[in-house]
């Protein structure tokens, strides 16, 4: 299994905006050296916890200064970009990158960033904003003369003038199609039914899943396999990324206070614990461990739906993980806010990166490498917690 | 005066994305050390000569690493942006920077960046497309909730919903507005009518001059301190921002060297020339010195339009420029592509800004200083050259 990290950021909201964007690039450079091959990073418009606008401004701050991690928008949200503008942007920092890029793709699930643009806030339109936003902007990148007009979008591509007299080059046109012709694209999955994982496997596109619950994560590669398959894609689970809230430290107790009194209980105690219950959400970590809504603590949380311990616990979560769901080929851990004492943070990026992923692996079946008995290697480790 | 960059960037079409973006972000840490003041960075889609389609990548890139310079798109288009989507990209750039930063915004002057976004080629929409993004975005900043639907643009503000128990921060607001709850806002112009001084004046917004001309420039002050006069806003020169192309040497002729055999030269040859040539805007320099257009060479362009020379031969010349012209606040050196040999163009930004710059000086009736003969102090220095 690889590491990478979503950033979406999940930052306190009195952040400054430049603490902010510093620690994003801080994460960025920390992951790069502990061996992380992916950094997502988020776009929203309106939350002040998920607070950058534009992901692109992160990345290209932190493109100099990495050399191995690979990283994307995740997601742009297209209903509200002009596609054109979206395109050469994309384009362009993916050659900026040499090819350490993809796309992340969304429609966006929160109103407000849609009345931000004068959008309805049912947002009922935006999976077809999508298709139309990807239609315009694949055509751009083929950098072939056309005018398309949707029903929402429009876009077009120029056809480039002739020289008035050699040496003249005030009509050549700018080159900003994707580093190497072709881009990754990936789209994100959150819902049991999403609707976003049959998009990804219609279209060949690489399946996220935002981890809620591990029957939500089996029904949502059984969504992406169906729809990849039957449009003649590869439904290729290493190419699959979940993600998770991770902490790795010394021992189970250390891990769970630096987790629990560290950015992530703050963040889960003020944000995503009633984002999810508004969301209905939670029910999915609930029902994998046929527990009750008044049995959710913060402590139970910790326990039950995080992956959260020395590295040895760690793997053996992931490893029934595996074992249940399938498994998945990039671990994305969601990025928390330790911004005033990055050192344990920090510490547990580069172990997930060097003690814990190198210990999960894919079984044989799917990754067509020598057979190795997973559900044997992992059943003597595996506890009744998992009860989907 | 102080000391700008305007970085276009008038890079070799040969050169990478990545090319770019680097030396881009070269001549930024170069200009701060140096004591630039500003650094705009220009907007463009479709123009192999001007390959920069997000100018904010750039500055997010060199935020983190300057230390006084003022860094501004110059400018974005308007017309080509989801104005939500810019406002909040624009407002958090502003307090990545905690200030050092302005907003320069444009309608577009080329054909092809319009077809890019399925727009009129004719740009006969794009001003008003200007004025209701503008609006939207004004109103953005001020987070107070609307929906706005124009002729061309939408856009709107959520109103925040309440918590739904003490601590629960899901609906709070992400706080975008620009740093200091303010932006200076900049407009260039370039032909000798240019709409864009009245529109610059009428609404407060700082005027950027790109030198076509000494006539020219005289023109667009009058322009722009009419409409600002009419309008309530004061016509301050110390504002004023004129772009030329400047190299500094030890002697005019390694001055005269460097710039004819360098980047300049080449990118006048292949690139300027022709494309002023097609706006009719070499008449501008033309007129100026009395000369007929069989006249022009590259020689003749850089003895008689650009700023190139020694140090004391660049403070004569914009001395002249000032007297004729009535000054302004802040040279934009406009950036050329001396990637393969940076040494030369650093040494000239340095000395532009400590030789140069610090001995030229707006007349005392226009800064309030001390009164100071200008016109005396340069008239010694004047040549016949400038019969405009």
């Amino acid at each position: 299994m690889d590491s990478g990290l979503i950033h979406i950021p999940y930052d306190r909201p009195t952040r400054t905006a430049r603490q902010t964007f510093d620690w994003a690039y801080d994460n960025a450079i920390q992951a790069d050296q502990a061996g992380f091959t992916e950094m997502m990073v988020a776009e929203h418009a309106t939350q002040a916890w998920e607070c950058i606008p534009n992901p692109e401004l992160v990345i290209a701050a932190a493109a100099r200064d990495t050399t191995r991690i690979k990283f994307g928008p995740m997601a742009h949200l297209l209903p509200y970009h002009t596609p054109g503008s979206l395109a050469i942007q994309v384009g362009w920092l993916s050659r900026i990158l040499e090819g350490r890029y993809f796309l992340g793709i969304g429609g966006g699930a929160y109103p407000n960033d849609a009345i931000l643009r004068g959008l309805p806030a049912d947002l009922s339109e935006n999976h077809a904003r999508v298709r139309e936003c990807m239609e315009i902007m694949t055509r751009v990148w083929k950098r072939e003369p056309f005018h398309y007009q949707g029903k929402y979008l429009t876009g077009g591509y120029p056809e480039e003038a002739k020289s008035e007299h050699e040496g003249d080059e005030q009509h050549k046109l700018a080159d900003h199609s994707p580093w190497g012709g072709k881009l990754d694209i990936a789209v994100t999955g959150l819902s049991p039914e999403s609707p976003s994982m049959r998009f990804a496997g219609e279209n060949g596109y690489m399946p996220v899943s935002i981890f809620s619950g591990s029957s939500t994560l089996k029904r949502h590669w059984e969504i992406y396999s169906e729809a990849a398959t039957a449009n003649g894609h590869p439904a290729d689970r290493s190419k699959y990324h979940v993600s998770q809230t991770v902490l790795v430290a010394d021992t189970d107790e250390e891990a769970k206070k630096r987790a629990l009194q560290g950015g992530i209980g703050f963040c889960w105690e003020h944000y995503l614990w009633p984002i999810w219950e508004r969301f209905d959400l939670l029910s999915g970590f609930i029902a994998d461990k046929g527990a009750h809504k008044s049995d959710v603590t913060m402590e139970w949380l910790c326990d039950n739906v995080w992956i959260v311990g020395s590295p040895e616990t760690c793997i053996r979560k992931l490893n029934d993980l595996f074992e249940f769901t399938g498994g998945w080929g990039t671990l994305q851990v969601e990025a928390h806010d330790y911004m005033d004492d990055p050192a344990p943070w920090f510490e547990s990026l580069n172990r997930i990166a060097q003690e814990v992923a190198p210990n999960i692996k894919l079984p044989a079946t799917v990754t067509g490498q020598p057979a190795e008995p997973v559900a044997a290697r992992t059943a003597e480790l595996r506890s009744v917690q998992m009860r989907p």
